[in-house]
């Protein structure tokens, strides 16, 4: 049996916000009401003063390092969460010089293109719908919209690249459970053709070819700190703009500008210090493991995980397609409702928490984020077999 | 002398983010990584879990009862901080079936009122203009532009109720210190029309008559807790629409869409969960102090530093009207910016820091929000005393 989890604390499942590293948490907690000998908790610190510039500018560091993020890609820190970014992806990507040269070639206006794999790729599709965009359909699900992976890519409906602003797709849907492997949709897409990619529920779980990407966007509630922070990482290119009085720049809040968080160094007003703070904190342990090992632990935590799942798939049913299971949501339900329902009380009752399914869903959900360590699915694993053995 | 503050910790005179009370920082300390026996920190909690919805449902009572909110407001816990508000405030106000309505009996766009006290009632109707809006100048500071009070009602010019969706002012301005008295412009608009405020900086140091109010707006990172949630109360009927498939609807995305947020109990998406628990308990320390005490508080601390400055009005050169001098960020020159530059030095020395003025006008600012004990202020007078002393 693995030994339990410091500070009286759970095996916490979430699918986020999520668990934190240890560490992370201790030093937050040593440092909150004097950090770092300024006599004053980083919440009570000035945005403008040197303290917080190196906290900011430190955490930004941090994280390209770890990612290898070029350097014609911008780093900001913005709010607003995914759903913000759904927004802020079209409309500054529509307001950008290189959209708007492009649609005045074509003599008419550019269309998007959408990889709907879930939740979160529909989200971000149906925001471009409420702000008066026309997304295109790329593929909706498999089949009959169910979203358990994603069709061949021959059977890809992507408009032309002259025709096409950029393609977006989300990464890993947590509801869902549908992750894409590495570089599936680049190697899919025309190099012309910015791809835009919502990694909130991945990040820094193992490396990206970032160079390949037009924007990544993240929420930071996984794998990067708690809520209240946005990561956008975007080639410098798509940042230029040839008319700030245009139709499409007067559509965008200077909250979701990201040019605008790139000439100010992600501050335009406010921006959520404490919470960057603590995403600096979890980058640094991010560097200090390694993006390589991260993602050795996040294979290795899932397969125990996937391996228990298939050793009864009638009894512990997955969804989705082998290909495309996600590492950090793993998804399934039990043979009734009933049983599932005993699962979670009896997890619960060994300090397993947060395992219900999405409420779209029902069944079973255990999110395998960087911050579980490998005793958290060997605890799981063997209350899955026990579980099992107590009631096939 | 006053007693210095616990823990090594300074006088802390920063305008924002500032100083948090003491108590709501242990309190903070204690439970971060097991909050309340439920085994994780807050950062870690779903925010769809029992435990959060405590936490939310909690901080939202709380608030309500220190502020005495009237049953017809909603509250609301958004992103993007005051500035996200200043495009929030526009787009929902003229997406609202109240301004729609008008306008189709009018039969020509509504303006709204700008009231330009300082740098962010400016920056709120910047906004405006740069989403494609018109707002009206009913006064740009007092004679040359200068930011140093109100002109006289009778100068106001103020539109027709008819013609006017709003009137929008901000309540107190950090940059110039400059305040309004209670009422002073819900007294001078006609009831018709909704008045927005911006109280960022002075919510919660003294009662407000929210029901003379359209809404109020508010990051927190002053008197209600770290930056990253932006507190919105609004009067519900603002936030009925009569069709979500207007231009205006479409040009509002979801994370500024107030009555997305009141629909949803704040939660169309992960809200910044950890802030909003700091938040709550600054609340609940508010609820114990009463709101009444803490206004009275306000006065004492600043009549202790407008009382130097008064008495050496040549030396300590203060900018602003008596009448609008505000109570939360006190702004004065001295007579050669070598001697600012020597004050804050000294100032240093002794443990009180962040007192140097906005960039844009120099000087220093003394900020004196709630969390500043009345020892803080005593002791900042004491040092002016002898500053003045030994360098007049």
């Amino acid at each position: 049996m693995a030994s339990p989890p410091p500070y009286g604390r759970v095996w916490n499942f979430s699918a986020g916000p999520s668990v934190l590293p240890v560490s992370v948490l201790e030093e937050v907690q040593r440092d909150l009401l004097n950090y770092g000998g300024t006599g004053m908790s980083v919440m009570e610190m000035s945005h403008r003063s040197k303290d917080y510039d190196k906290i900011i500018t430190g955490a930004e560091a941090t994280l390209r390092r770890v990612l290898d993020i070029p350097s014609n890609y911008s780093v900001l820190f913005m709010q607003g969460g995914g759903t913000g970014e759904f927004a802020a992806a079209y409309l500054n990507l529509f307001a950008s010089k290189a959209v708007r040269e492009k649609q005045r070639q074509l003599g008419r206006p550019l269309s998007c293109d959408y990889l709907v794999t879930g939740t979160w790729s529909k989200g971000g599709m149906k925001e471009v719908r409420r702000l008066g965009g026309h997304p295109r359909v790329v593929f909706d699900g498999v089949g009959e919209a169910s979203y358990t992976g994603v069709p061949p890519v021959n059977e890809w409906r992507l408009g032309k690249p002259e025709e096409t602003a950029f393609v977006y797709y989300c990464d890993n849907e947590t509801v869902h459970g549908v992750e894409l492997p590495p570089d599936a949709v680049v190697d899919a897409v025309d190099p012309s053709v910015p791809v835009i990619c919502d990694m909130s529920s991945n990040m820094l779980s193992r490396p990206i070819n970032i160079g390949r990407f037009g924007a990544i966007i993240a929420g930071a509630q996984k794998n990067m700190g708690p809520a209240g922070v946005t990561l956008v990482i975007v080639r410098r290119d798509l940042l230029e703009r040839d008319d700030d009085s245009s139709d499409a720049v007067r559509n965008l809040p200077s909250v979701l500008d990201w040019s605008y968080f790139d000439s100010t160094g992600s501050m335009p007003h406010t921006p959520p210090t404490f919470t960057i703070y603590v995403c600096g904190l979890v980058f640094k342990w991010a560097e200090e493991q390694g993006i390589r090992e991260l993602e050795r632990r996040r294979e290795a935590r899932a397969k125990l995980v996937y391996d228990e799942i298939d050793a009864h798939p009638e009894f512990f049913r997955g969804r989705v397609d082998r290909a495309y299971r996600s590492r950090m949501n793993l998804v399934f339900n039990l043979p009734t409702p009933e049983l599932e329902a005993q699962f979670l009380a009896e997890a619960a009752r060994r300090n397993m928490v947060q395992l219900k399914g999405h409420r779209s869903l029902g069944g079973i959900r255990v999110s395998l984020y960087n911050a579980m360590p490998q005793e958290g699915a060997e605890t799981i694993v063997a209350f899955m077999r026990e579980f099992y053995a107590n009631n096939r």
